[in-house]
């Protein structure tokens, strides 16, 4: 099975990082059919970073890795900076396949989940 | 049934903005069952404003609105200025119920849709 990375921004503010770990926790709680390791990492101001958090994967055997850009907007950080830290991992773990999902605000999961928050 | 505001910080990026009300068209169209109406409104940087949004939602003819923080993070605008927000509006419309949920970041349906993104 696939592994997932959720890619946060990452905050100053330690609370908001805790934030993430926590999600990538009930994340992984569920992910028993889905993914085989399910972790965290920041583009900026947390830890572990992109590369860091994809060579976590690696490391635990991980060769297909989903990466998954927890961003409600499509600015340069979707569109450039994660792409980038991406291509540094890639480059140094060629053998490894990291494949880059939409943004959560383009989600075609999004929607639903929205409509059940309410429930 | 209740009709549901999605409440985003606001951007000067307009295509940022853009995306929070294809969002809102993309909730709205699954929405059949659940809500008369779906909008987004802004915390800031954008319009409508909350109590715009709130307003616009009332002047259709809503009685139960559903507020949902399209928020990541639990920092000062979930806990505070979102909640003064509606409260501005409430004061001025005692006889619409405003339901603030909890933000996106915590919602519980989240793991679930971060689970199908790659699917």
């Amino acid at each position: 099975m696939p592994s997932l990375l959720i890619i946060a921004h990452g905050s100053r503010r330690a609370a908001s990082n805790d934030e993430v770990r926590v999600l990538a926790d009930a994340v992984r709680a569920q992910a028993d059919q889905a993914y085989d390791h399910v972790e965290s990492a920041f583009l900026e101001l947390a830890e572990p970073s992109i590369p860091a958090g994809l060579a976590a994967l690696a490391s635990k055997g991980a060769t297909d890795i989903v990466a998954f850009p927890h961003f409600l907007a499509a600015g340069t950080h979707v569109a450039q900076d994660i792409p980038e830290a991406i291509a540094e991992f890639s480059a140094a773990h060629p053998a490894v396949t990291v494949r880059l999902t939409p943004h959560l605000g383009a989600s075609v999961t999004l929607p639903a989940a929205i409509l059940g928050v309410a429930a």
